[in-house]
């Protein structure tokens, strides 16, 4: 069973010099090989596939890799057992700068790009450049997604889908991916003249190898080949699916689209343009529409053109449609390299394998992205200007410094995917409020509730793993209260650090926010059922917008029981607080983060009333969207409210209390923080150290108004 | 840039006729070439290197591997360019069975060799088989392991290595690993005298590649090479590190045996075992130890037999020590085979990469690996017989029936890391008691308050990912009080489906708990602070274990509080009771689940009094270790305590209650399948068929003894 030493590799030197001979033939002469073993004759039509490649060879000789790919039957033209064609493989070189394109729309489009995205990163070794053709939903989260992701040596372009749209927007298409389906046809009149070669991939594939090797089947193309191709994995274009099932024009099974390899600088010698024009006219003379979108089309040109297609071996494109013969290919390759989810299915596809291959998309799915953002090794540095100035800040702190691990937190710059689930920005209405939050894992459960007392837009930053996200989006569908509604915009921030960044957490929601105001709150708290109602209402009656700058204060209570009836006004809420079933916020804790509200007065109150900012005043307020951040040097617990307060007193925003507002405070586990705060000198050293930082900047920028602040700081207190 | 069509063909070709030429030469002839180049004369010593492999040849010619390996400056005896010396890859054959041997002790290596295993399957596409000599702790963990593991195509043997001290024990040693570290030397004498080769690993390596490379590399071996190794990439062999630094004989820098391809049938041949020891005996009489172990040894043995070495490419071994070379390694290598965390600081070694090589451990210590049940397609099978079974009778589900997630559950065997931190077993008492409990991420909070409550030993399951696994180890370690605690072991069971699997988790921690009675309570209740003492004491009274077969009840009350005095006796509690500030449990919402404990007659008592079984009773329980195990049936929310206490009761357990026992619930927010049982009526519907087979599979057991059980059942009632 084991090789044993010199037999072997004479056996393995004789096998070599054979192979050599069969390759220096095929590469440098007209492929008679390749034709004489083609007894359809087709094979003349089709351009003789030149050897596609296969980088592992077993050490008895037999071919492993291309035993698969070529004596596979669903090779249809070439099902014969053309392995002596392999040559050795040809990866690029190593720093040779690869391209990709992607067409992408909308929200969920874009969680899958990301986890395409996730496997390249993974296995390559290549610097790589993605052209992204996206529409504005997909710019948006795209452009925030690889801006904070910041991985070198990976360079991203955009390209304006809208544009493209007059392009192909005559063709009729019945194919789920709609218009953008299409637009693969027009890459090579959009991308970068100067541009060669590219490979063009669906957002549903998963790479499970290095997309080095694809690229180098560029090296196997003939000089009129232009475009290299799967065969498709399915019986559509035979035509013989249903009766009367008459598919577009294919060679055989044709080809698939999910990957491509586009020669583009030859396409556009060849004129592709026109090409794929007058054949897509020609065909829908009598063709209602594409059922298969670009695909339909390029099978219908390569038909036409069959010197055009370089056939690419089976395993770049396992495709696991719902009635895929895939598992000619897959059963007897040694190594899968893409996997196509190409049913609309997705990853639930019914396939008596798909649970294998589930698991290759799950671990992408589920993969820290952080741990991507590696360097490659011996290529020139192709660290972003941001990241640099980055790694400079880190590098310049201080091990030993106690509050290392502050200073070190503040300066992370999270990954941050912003709208992960479909959203709809709310109309443009004058008065409208977004309620702003940020939450872990473990307040997801409040999520149902919140959107129970808050009928009006949210934007929610949630702090969570890559696999949290992935948990995150089941619990939202499975919950009817939660998938009804289109206004909640929710943005993950991915985990990194030992500390929760409280506020960039809350500037990456405020940031986020669509409409003209927004109530600051914490995902902890309950409205008023009337509350966004009742905002809105008094935003309008004060003028806000013209006459003054204000931050509405929403005086805040707390019950310390879980079961606890909601009151329905703020009549219901005195009597609770009478009965001692409801008490002002942190009554007993920390009284003076919400004692300026004026309880007593309130509970009197027809009309707003202004109050004086004070020392340690932590309210939960309305204030316009415009309004100044959150410091980003507060992460974990403490001063993180309290230091925006300051900056919305100091900026002279009037603090007004609203007689009918109220939101409660339900009891919750302490956050792990709030106990690292108790528990720890250091941690409460670092946050005093932190304040004092804060106040120096604050008397920086605005002098001697700053004063006050600091007076306020110097009066011992305890800490919060 | 781009490579251009035909005259890059012809190029390749011709570099490729070069190759051969150069390849059948080094093969077929005596490697004059390579004596040629080795100037300082010690290549005969040696033994020429034989054209280690390299899979990955840029399409631009240049070798890329292997100019990185053999152009390398730490290559040191063969430190030229050796790249044509490359010959055509050879992998081991598609199914060929590859072999690992591994030594393992204690709880941390058997975490380590866990992450390491998970690196070798996700790039291996081969049959494994792993031989792992391991001490008693690592052998329990691991056996129980890879037995719920279940991967497809993956042997694993243990090896006593208590049973090897006596061979190596009279070698001094003061390396950290101690003895296990020179376990390696004697595999060839315990290995299966029929197992021809195999590869040696440390349990602080991770794979970035498919191990079959590696074995790839036996094919290298002259007739008389018998150990395959990567030079030693740090000074320590050169001697030259510190005054009077006196190191092991070695071959220039030496080599590092964290990574050994090991000829075995050729070792026994030579003589191994004579060979290490005389070579030790000699050198032990100048030194006064081995500092690194085998590695001493394997050195000292090479230095005189240079002949049985075969070097192999520095890719396969990257030492990240602290005074590391290996950057002359990486950083021409396309590709990274092997890290090798041998700094005893491991992953948070300090070295200016340190970050992008911990990525690649942090990928594999977080991978669920649940994922790599895969099977290898194509390959016989090689599926366990348990596996077989399970994966029929998860076949046989109806996919359509409403409680198809419930008897999914039910049937999944979930992966259990048993003392997943280093642990302690209590010392043999006669009356000594384990509080056993299980618990997910959400509840780490409450560890720290219950080990200043209960004293004593504990058995606890988690049910966590990969991921969270991680979380939870930090979690521990930023603890002082849980840190301090040796008698707390952690068993984790990994997460798989969508219901809380409860009383699986129970069995788990139960049947880990080894002191003679258990304490069956859950996480969310703090038991009172002398409870431990008085339920031992209780036991020996009570002479359980000889005259009576008894469950003792410690009743349960709740507070609805967070901020809560814990009450210091009976007298403060019943205080607290008549205050309303603590209830009986559940007294509103299920109070039949603790009615028979009889709260009124508990204030009164003064002796312990025996009490009724009633329908939906679900007492906390101090009873026998070997008592009946729960019902695995019942996952996700509700009836799996009952359940328990039904099967107590019909063993005829008496229950006896406890006057001085109490414990109590902390409040949380509700679990989210307590969300879902009472928002969805199919759950609630599963739950009602699980009660029914439940008292089927009784009545069958039990026969009319168990009629009272099922007459209970029917009286209409609110669920639980």
């Amino acid at each position: 069973m084991l090789p044993r030493g010199r037999p072997r590799a004479l056996g393995a030197a004789a096998l070599l010099l054979l192979l050599l001979l069969l390759i220096g033939f095929f590469l440098l002469g007209g492929d008679p090989e390749c034709e004489r073993l083609e007894p359809d004759g087709r094979a003349g039509d089709l351009g003789c596939p030149r050897c596609p490649l296969t980088p592992r060879v077993p050490s008895d000789g037999r071919l492993r890799g291309a035993s698969a790919l070529h004596g596979d039957p669903l090779a249809g033209h070439w099902d014969h057992n053309r392995s002596a064609c392999d040559p050795w493989p040809q990866l690029p070189p190593k720093c040779e700068l690869l391209h990709v394109a992607i067409v992408c729309a909308g929200h969920n489009s874009s969680r899958e790009v990301i986890t395409l995205v996730k496997s390249l990163l993974f296995y390559r070794k290549n610097p790589l450049h993605l052209h992204l053709v996206t529409d504005a939903v997909a710019r948006n989260i795209l452009e925030t997604l690889f801006r904070t992701w910041m991985v070198p040596a990976l360079g991203v372009s955009f390209y304006h889908a809208d544009q493209l749209q007059p392009q192909i927007s005559w063709i009729p298409n019945k194919h789920y991916s709609g218009l953008y389906g299409l637009m693969k046809l027009v890459l090579p009149g959009i991308l970068p003249p100067g541009l060669a070669r590219v490979i063009v991939l669906d957002t549903d594939v998963t790479f499970a190898s290095d997309i080095a090797e694809l690229w180098a089947l560029f090296a196997h193309f003939s000089d009129k080949q232009v475009i290299g191709l799967v065969e498709n994995q399915s019986d559509w274009y035979l035509g013989n699916l249903w009766k009367n099932h008459r598919p577009w024009p294919a060679l055989g099974r044709g080809f698939n689209t999910g990957v491509i390899l586009l020669w583009l600088d030859r396409l556009r010698q060849v004129g592709w343009e026109q090409m794929w024009k007058l054949t897509a006219q020609r065909e829908l003379l009598t063709l209602a529409a594409t059922s298969l979108a670009d695909q339909d089309i390029f099978n219908a040109v390569i038909k036409e053109h069959p010197e055009l297609v370089q056939p690419l071996p089976c395993v770049w494109n396992v495709q696991l449609s719902d009635h895929t013969r895939a598992e000619h290919c897959y059963s007897e390759a040694a190594d899968l390299k893409v996997i196509h989810w190409n049913s609309p299915k997705k990853v639930r596809v019914k396939n008596k394998h798909a649970g294998f291959f589930r698991n290759f998309y799950l671990t992408f799915l589920g993969y820290d992205g952080n741990l991507l953002r590696r360097e490659l090794f011996g290529c020139p540095s192709q660290t972003l200007p941001e990241a640099e100035q980055l790694q400079r800040a880190l590098a310049q702190l201080d091990e030993e410094d106690a509050c290392f691990e502050f200073r070190q937190q503040q300066l992370t710059v999270h990954r941050v995917h912003i709208t992960f689930l479909p959203h709809k920005p709310p109309p443009p209405r004058p008065h409208d409020i977004t309620l702003v939050a940020q939450l872990s894992m473990d307040r997801l459960q409040m999520l149902e509730a919140l959107c129970r007392h808050w009928p009006g837009p949210m934007s929610l930053a949630l702090y969570l793993t890559d696999a949290e996200a992935q948990q995150f989006l089941h619990f939202v569908e499975a919950s009817p209260v939660l998938s009804a509604r289109q206004d909640v915009a929710y943005h993950v921030v991915y985990r990194e650090g030992p500390l929760y960044p409280v506020n960039q957490l809350r500037n990456v929601a405020l940031a986020q926010a669509l409409t003209p105001y927004v109530f600051l709150s914490d995902i902890d708290f309950l409205p008023a059922y009337s509350l966004y109602d009742y905002l809105r209402a008094s935003i309008e009656q004060l003028e806000l917008g013209s006459r003054r700058k204000a931050a509405l204060v929403v005086p805040a209570f707390e019950t310390l029981r879980y079961r606890f009836t909601f009151p329905s006004s703020k009549a219901e809420l005195l009597a609770l607080l009478d009965s001692g079933s409801l008490y002002t916020f942190r009554y007993h804790e920390w009284p003076q983060g919400h004692a300026p509200t004026d309880y007593a007065r309130w509970r009197e109150a027809q009309a707003p009333y202004r109050v004086q900012w004070a020392a340690d005043y932590e309210p939960y307020v309305v204030v316009p969207r415009d309004c100044p951040r959150y410091d980003p040097r507060f992460v974990g617990f403490g001063w993180n409210k309290v230091a925006h307060i300051v900056e919305l007193d100091a900026q002279e925003f009037e603090l007004l209390v609203l007689p009918e507002a109220f939101t409660i405070h339900l009891p919750h586990a302490p956050s792990l923080d709030i106990s690292r705060f108790r528990s720890s000198s250091t941690y409460r050293d670092c946050l005093q150290a932190l304040k004092e930082e804060f106040h120096q900047d604050l008397s920086r920028r605005y002098g001697a108004a700053a004063l006050k602040y600091l007076t306020a700081l110097q009066q011992p207190r305890s800490p919060a």
